[in-house]
């Protein structure tokens, strides 16, 4: 049995219950799963790159406290990937995963060209960061906003799901796609239906980070592989008490 | 339960026996694991490209039989990930895949600077040119040599350890490596003694594209995440007949 | 007097007496030309990469016995460069060239900025995997699709013209291409009438691949320059006996 | 007149009257300095991408802070360039520098080759991470780390400055330096001595970020060049309330 | 006082008298300011690389005699940045600039996305080779041309600047540019006209060189940070006496 | 008949008869050679940029006396390819090869990891600038300097051939390199020698940029194949009459 936590890095429990529900039918039979978010007042979705800098302390702090209940593995739900390397660092045994370096990785064995919907075209810089950080420049081919903030998504399903089949659409036409990533963790819920439409893989983040988390705490357990504490993992000393 | 074909794409049955061992140890419950090797005459290692070249039809012909046989997914074991596009373009359903693009999309989360042992230097032009393809430039530190042949690695084990030991701790120290991988099939058995010894991950490279293919079957069977058959996997027209 | 095979790799021999007739009216005094296929059933194209696949040992036997024939050059002419490493390596004197190497090299020396018209989109991935090998990444600004296959482009020439010239404009246009490159050896005997009319030069591939071998050829005899057999092309032990 | 502050992001203001007293030295006349740091228990150094974390809402609120009290400019001390984006996303019309973007380009009209001498091995990896993503990674050779903590480079200023010396000696020799930075805001008050000696310039990385916004804060007064605020850089809403 | 030269590299005065007014405008206090060309017969404008070459030896020549008359700085005024190497290794004391080094070090600090507003599509190859060397390929999303001569950006300013207007509006909506960078000095006297309207930065590349040396020259006053002499900025021997 | 001038250039003809005589020794039957080399006072090396500046005008000059004096090719024959882009502009019909571009084209379809010998480390960031220009950045494994200067490779032959020998074997040994590229036209006379006792090849830079000159001169003459006078190789309007 394996506990993975799935935490919403937001100050606001929305998106728990939904998420425990999707993440509880996708979930291998050996895996327990959690879903949290951050306690507090503070930002309700992280669009600025200050926002997460406000909640990365309280990340870093789950992780520490998952670790210390003994999860096994924990995924940052956000898909700017929020403090990776920080929980990496923290984490002593316990598997970090992110939405968007999952997604890649998955995204780039099912086809060769993929594109990532956005939100909001201010999203994209940092994100475009990120996939060049995971050395994806290349495989994806363009980032699509679809103009919705993180806590419009759903609130009208069907304008939501008609902008992101408009703007895959356009992606696979002209850029040349043959798979799609909802890039972000609150595009849940639709990639099936949009998935068929299409006629292409459509990649829900947030569960491929989930199913992503499954196999390396799987992988852990069996093989002992861990994220490595040598160089840019390594741990602080604990004596120093700041985590 | 889901059906998984690890292939040793080499006329020589001599590793079927010792992978099956293996895999059976590392399986999901859910997995149900066959290996197999190519029939008749033909290259009993892949070290140059021309012997991969001879050994793809009949590669492409064990995936054609694989997924006929209801297989769910299959494993192209060796390093050069031999014909895994034309695999991947043949196969329907079936995922697949192979060696390197999974140690590095699983090497990636464990670490930030990756180190391929290999045998021989002739194979490195080809592997970092994988390498290269799936975008792991940056994080792949070094290559490393240690001079056997593929049929040499499981003769002399002491030995063998001893130079990939020693190959390793040089990548640590001269070339910054967080993270080992062991870059041929062949080099199995053997990554849990090093990785207690050097203190950071070792990669075996046949397990890590086992475990991989677990998780794309899994996936394919809860999400309907496949191979998009849009563009770069699109299948040859069945009336062609020549697959 | 230098003997250069050119093979059009795919099970018919439909192109060899037109590929012939062009490539003597642009040879060499000095050289003596052949064209040949592969013989047996098989593929009668390789728009797919299992195709390629499936094909691959014949046209790695052929590079022997056109070694073994006395042969001084060979053009492998599909501009996936099919097998050219593994031809390479199987060569000893042989020099052996392919059509998007050569033509890239060439289309490099002619302007700053190359576009390449295809027949399919599906080519593109793996012919763009070629592009950046050969690092051509950031001179080739398009790849342009007509949606012809392979067996379609000298059927309606006046048809094909027209597609390939209205992508070509294109190109030029919005690109900023100077140069265009026909990206298969089956855009053959057009490559004049086009660059007439776009008054920039259009490469046809076919051609700039036997050019380049007769360039390696001579180059060969005078200087020795060859295929280095040190690492990357290192050929497979003779005794092995499996080319 | 323009007010520029310079924050050390730690908790402690060891750091604060020696840094004071050098930008005093090295400050425009228009310029009026401040040096502050963070307040409260929290981490004492950066060295862990965790301790970033930790420190990133204070540093966030400093910039408000600053803002409002009237700064034209702030320099965030630390080479991990902590919260760059995020502050210049807070900030309105205050200019944010930061020490490795700046002294990166400066470096780069200094000299072709750029080492980079930080205190250890595991800052390495985020700070090659910012480097690619200002687009240096062709410009800087090399890494050089002499294994010292942050609160250890200021212990023996001799034996400091002995091992930097001595990497920057291997580093001109073996990877063609012809400019050094110093990667961390505690190497100060050496530069001018190793420069000297070793006759390239010796980028004191803290100063380059503080003349790089005096830079930045007198062309925003006299052109009016501000960091934009459409894309990356926008800023939240101010009825959000969050920072 | 720092004394800083301004050159336009070509055969005409034509653009001195109006550079010197707009300079002195934005000058430090301590800046003492002059602008010169180069004298005799030459090209006019350095619209073609052959004419770059011919003004060359007169560009290195006034940096000779600039240092000679006691410049501290000297900025190479053309957008192609002709000579910065070769005037960077003649100089021995003098800080050199040039403007799209400058102006692309200045706009990365401002923003996450640069268009370049070109006169010709001819100048953008050699511009985007500038691009690649100084780091910028990721960051700069598109260059545009509005289609006029050096010499016709002064003719009809109500033309040419609806014209940049037009351009940069569609590079901010197409490419998603954040910041612009006028890539002609002909292009001067517009940019705060342009910036008020579009909302984001546009940069005068001119006055980014010339803001850019002022910046260099002091730090070179104050803290000796100078062109390094052991590499690519070498200075040919005196006694060979060419330069 | 293709009529084919290699300039030298610089301002010394000492190179010029033993230049002569070995391409006559290499050249097509078809080939009509002439070696020039540049008049009047000036440098007789480019080992520095500034000096290449100051050559330049000149050069340009070369090309146009050429081409109105009916030469069919030029070669540029220094290893920075001075002026390339530049003569290609001036050039209306003539074809324009330079030996950097040329031995990485050729040295590229010989191997997969080059290693190019140079005289001094000033010259490598220039020459890595258009390694990468050219798109070779990842085929080059190194450079290498033997610390002689333009004038000394032909002084003491024995001594010249020691160093580049031991230098092409390091190369070899530790940087894995199988061709070897000779990065100086002076090192003229030796590859032949090298070549045999290293095992692998060496390139003639000058000798490989005459062949390719001859190749682009036969395409020229045989398919219309010219410099693309579309963009970046425009040529400056005749009126103007600079060039």
């Amino acid at each position: 049995m394996k506990r993975i936590l799935f935490l919403n890095p937001i100050h606001t429990n929305i998106f728990n219950q939904p998420y425990l529900e999707i993440l509880k039918q996708y979930k291998n039979k050996e895996t327990e799963i959690e879903v949290t978010s951050l306690e507090g007042v503070g930002p309700k979705h992280l669009e600025y790159t200050c926002y997460e800098a406000i909640a990365m302390p309280n990340i870093v702090k789950k992780v520490k406290e998952a670790e210390n209940a003994g999860f096994d593995g924990m995924v940052i739900g956000c898909f700017y990937d929020t403090a990776l390397r920080a929980a990496r660092e923290v984490s002593q045994n316990m598997m970090i995963t992110a939405p968007a370096e999952s997604s890649l990785h998955i995204g780039a064995t099912l086809g060769e060209s993929i594109s990532i919907i956005v939100g909001q075209r201010k999203w994209i810089p940092e994100m475009q960061e990120n996939v060049s950080h995971y050395g994806y420049t290349n495989k994806v081919t363009s980032f699509k906003s679809v103009n919705l903030g993180v806590h419009e998504f759903q609130k009208d399903l069907t304008e939501t799901k008609k902008r992101i089949m408009q703007a895959s659409k356009e992606a696979i036409k002209k850029d040349g796609a043959d798979v799609i990533i909802l890039g972000c963790t609150a595009e849940f819920g639709m990639y099936g239906e949009l998935q068929e439409e299409l006629g292409i893989p459509v990649i829900d983040s947030g569960l491929a980070a989930f199913k992503y988390a499954e196999l390396l705490t799987e992988m852990k357990g069996k093989m002992n592989w861990s994220h490595s504490k040598r160089i840019g993992y390594q741990s602080p000393l604990l004596e120093e008490n700041f985590v």
